[in-house]
């Protein structure tokens, strides 16, 4: 079994080696088309462009009025109006050209009607007023734009103004995509145990198309040396550069390397970055791009925005900007190597005059965090990691001003989150909320520390067999937190459909082959488990899966539904969106801290209203398990 | 001749009026449709998207290496490795399924291979290390996007990933545009004097695309209400609204407000701005928008922006957020009309430390301004305008870190300096400059006031026949200024082609029947023409035309070439652009003052390589009239 390193090279020197390499072989050599002027909105002219007639290209009336010699009304006041014969004047629409020996026109409002085509002014005009002269707006021989501008809308009027309908362009940057693996099938394909759904060369092919590429995505190829190697040198023909997606690693079925290395030179194979290690960059002897990205759609986007986009940008003469960067505070420790560089996404939000980074899961392979990320911790390779409260530098991924006004929504986990939030999105499209699940009591203590504005929680005490307001009340004795009445809601053990292992209550869990699935430390519904195991005096070491842990009920319910594990605690919606078994425990409630100094907030009001509305209430009877008295009812502490 | 006025309704009244008709006519009830999501970039979710099946579909491995049963390694370390036997594991590679009976995977790094199959593991595994569990990414049943959510490249990977082939997106608007007036010819056809060509549609087609719609433009309709009438009618078969271009006023020949008041109703005609003010915001009964537009380009950007992109943005469930504003300092008398609220495209540039506002020419028909603009000063209705050195509030048309590394020159008006700076971007394609002509005195006041970083200056002292030297003596006193060395030029009478009027000297300006064309007040090649006519004895007031004044050589030319003036004083360069004949009058050096605080920005370093080019000399020589000595030569003073 043959297994090789990969090299482990920075970041900015992998990239600088690159780019001199496709620099020395020609990639960055301009070149140009023609196109239509209509066509060529956002394309970049190749060289400067000039006016080839003036604009206007005649002396053009600017008014509708008459035309007059300005000399002939010289004198004319209100009290001594010069008078004009009908040959002294023409009457003019905007848009006319000026009449030979006119020079100036009159306002329609300023001219009296006299008898017989005879009109008096009560003011001189003033030589060339109301005129657009020849080249008022540009002179035919005067530049336009210089060479590499993008091409505005205006601009496409300026040129068509003067006179050019066609306009030299760089020609866009052409890209081939091969996507490679025996097991990856087609999105439309029936997924089997082991087939991975190819769906990074949807992502890829409009991550280039958003930097102005042309993009072909072509057939999967197998994990056959030979016939990626005949892919490549077809796709090759055609194109700048080829995408090889997957087998970039150095594993027993990892051919990317070795095939561009038969094809021209790999370059750099391996970069010190996380996610993102594994990249082929290489290239032919002519400078044509080959280029192999990790099969793990994080991995892959990360490597193509650190690598790929410099080359096209430097490809389109178009300078690579420095990253929109912002300070913000990590709300959790956050660990990382010092052999890596990490990019790790993360939430951002405002919460009392702060901005709060949440990273999101690192995973390589989970895509849903750069749907749920508003920008990217940059860790750099030697430091260690952030305490929390430690001030970080973010690149944002959406703009500040709508991170400034999105509603920051923490604690455990229920799909009625996500449901309030759609249901605020269709009463105000501007709205906008980041939830993250961390647990009831990560909820509590992200109030605590003025990190969300709204935590969900649902925290039983044991003594009391209250929900929720003796934490407050031990938690927050100086107040500064309100409470928001949520939902009564229903938690059981969900099961597979049918019980066919004929779990009946909460002591079987014990039992010999029952696989259980428990959620993470913190969570409500952990601290729910903890306690039906005392209650029935069950020691949690004789659960067989006590310490697997799942940070959602649907992601119990999933398991439970896939056949890998046999039994979790959860709410009774997640069992139903499965169509699973459920077998109710206990009701319980579950609220909302809210942050007293954000209750005035516009969106925390709107959040309000949401959860009083009817339609609030309707979706969730829907979903099943819920039950509703007083939602939205505000106490304070 | 009917004559009626247009309202004057503040625009904020008149867009409220406008969106609460629409509204009530029902254009906002949204509309959707399935696209693939391979085809949905950009598309906005109609509704909630929601999983279909978990991510990833089964328990993955997540490294090359084996897969074991947890326990079957616990207490395994360095000192006590253990051992398995070839069924206690399977070797894996990434992405497959992990095999049942194990829930670990070892690392192929961490493997020691033994005889016989057999493998030492030196550190117990993890339950469910390096497996990537059902739903790690998203489980089925999670909302993956609330509705109106921006479809991004990750959210189609994490759509086909969850089982999402299609998605439910809100259907685009779609507008018709069609361009009216006799008078209007396509940019293809030969342009006479009195025909427009028309190019508005293309300017408004892509500004409309960018905002996310389908356009059509219909061909041309006369000026005709009764064509009008049946060209909005067909439009309005197949389409959310028609934009119609020109006749928008209440001139004679203007038919737009009555062809939409004929067809559906107008809701204003008139609002307070400038440009802009003939717009017709109209509907018909159903809701469909009959919008009427000035036919002056800036004026038709101008409403398109401030009235129909918030409509658009409405009909596609989209927040319209505040502009990105800056603050920003005039650089000259800024007069408004108190009636109107103005918007007045300006340039920006960021000269030692402060943002410096230097607006555009305020012509509706100057559509070049849009091309030049870094930001529109907003003047609110009731302000007269600002004085030099006032600061205002500006709307970013371009990020700000773009006009923070943009070198500002100012000053006389040479060709050379477009030519410089196409040179600067061919070399450095992120360099951007921002160029203005304000006359050799003008650049010298801006120097003096820390306006600009580099200032064209061509003045003669009468007293010495020197250039530049003096001035910059007497007005930079105490320094602070560096003088570049620039070009000699040849300045002289530019006339028609074989001079018809016989021309010889300056001498022949005073001559009965020779219309001049003056440069405006403060220019170098003004001044020249002062000092010409005290030397030669001339009155100015005997010369025609010497109050009508020009800001560039290559306006001047275009006059003369058009027949709309005989002679003006100017340098070669344009006389050659158009083919005119040049009377030469004297030679004159033109030079570049420079700000001596700027002299170590990199963009001056630039500036300064490239004068010193011979790329630079080259270019110019072929212009004409130039010769060069050392440019780019640096005196301090």
């Amino acid at each position: 079994m043959a297994f090789q390193y990969l090299t482990n090279v920075p970041l900015d020197e992998a990239l600088a080696e690159y780019m001199t390499a496709l620099e020395e072989r020609g990639l960055f050599t301009q070149r140009s088309e023609t196109v239509s002027v209509k066509q060529a909105d956002g394309r970049l002219t190749a060289s400067a462009v000039y006016a080839k007639i003036s604009a206007p290209h005649y002396n053009a009336c600017a008014m509708d009025g008459i035309a007059v010699y300005a000399k002939n009304t010289f004198g004319a006041s209100v009290t001594t109006p010069v008078r004009l014969q009908p040959s002294q004047y023409n009457v003019v629409d905007t848009g006319d050209p000026l009449p030979e020996s006119c020079d100036a026109v009159v306002m329609i409002e300023d001219v009296l009607w006299k008898d017989e085509g005879e009109v008096a002014l009560f003011a001189a005009a003033t030589p060339w007023q109301h005129v657009r002269q020849i080249g008022e707006d540009v002179c035919e021989g005067d530049m336009l734009m210089p060479s590499f501008s993008r091409i505005t809308p205006a601009a496409m009027g300026a040129m068509l103004a003067s006179g050019n309908l066609d306009v030299d362009v760089l020609v866009k940057p052409r890209f081939a995509v091969i996507p490679t693996g025996d097991e990856i099938i087609a999105p439309t394909a029936t997924p089997e145990a082991g087939a991975i759904i190819e769906f990074n060369s949807t992502i890829f092919k409009a991550m280039m198309q958003r930097w102005g590429t042309d993009i072909e995505v072509f057939d999967r190829i197998v994990d056959d040396p030979k016939a990626l190697e005949t892919g490549i040198r077809t796709a090759l023909l055609h194109y700048d550069g080829v995408i090889i997606i997957g087998g970039s690693s150095a594993g027993r079925e990892d051919y990317t390397a070795q095939t561009i290395n038969a094809i021209g030179d790999v370059i750099v194979h391996g970069i010190a970055i996380r996610p993102g290690k594994p990249a082929v960059l290489g290239c032919t002897e002519t400078g044509k791009v080959l280029f192999g990205v990790p099969g793990y759609p994080v991995s892959g986007m990360i490597i193509l925005e650190e690598i790929l986009r410099p080359i096209i940008m430097r490809m389109q003469a178009q300078p690579l900007l420095p990253p929109n960067e912002v300070k913000a505070v990590v709300s959790r420790t956050l660990n990382s190597s010092l052999k890596y560089r990490e990019f790790i996404r993360t939430r951002l939000g405002y919460v009392g005059g702060k901005l709060i980074a949440s990273p999101l899961m690192r995973g390589a392979g989970i895509v849903t965090s750069f749907v749920k990320a508003d920008g990217i911790i940059d860790v750099p390779q030697n430091v260690e990691g952030y305490e929390p409260g430690q001030t970080v530098s973010v690149r944002l991924l959406r703009p500040i001003d709508d991170i400034k006004r999105t509603l920051v929504i923490t604690g455990s986990h229920d799909p009625l989150i996500d449901e309030m939030t759609d249901l605020m999105r269709r009463h105000w499209p501007d709205a906008t909320v980041a939830s993250s699940h961390v647990g009831s009591m990560g909820g509590l203590f992200a109030i605590k520390r003025g990190e969300a504005h709204i935590g969900g929680i649902h925290l039983l005490d044991e003594s009391t067999g209250e929900y929720n307001l003796s934490y407050i009340r031990r938690y927050f004795p100086d107040g500064g937190v309100l409470l928001v009445e949520g939902v009564q809601r229903v938690q059981g053990l969900i099961v597979a459909r049918q019980n066919p292992l004929s779990i009946e209550n909460f002591a079987d869990l014990a039992r010999n082959g029952i696989r259980y699935v428990n959620r993470q430390k913190g969570s409500g519904t952990r601290i729910l488990c903890d306690y039906l195991c005392r209650k029935d005096g069950i020691d949690p070491g004789a659960i067989d899966g006590y310490d697997r842990e799942e940070y959602t009920h649907t992601a119990i319910a999933a398991l439970i539904a896939a056949g890998s594990a046999d039994v979790g605690l959860g709410i009774c919606a997640a069992a139903k969106i499965y169509g699973l078994d459920f077998i109710p425990i206990c009701h319980e409630t579950y609220d909302f801290l809210l942050l007293e100094e954000a209750y005035n907030l516009p969106m925390v009001q709107r959040w309000l209203e949401t959860i009083r509305s009817p339609a609030f209430s309707e979706r969730i009877m829907k979903m099943g398990g819920y039950d509703v008295c007083n939602p939205g009812k505000v106490t304070a502490f």
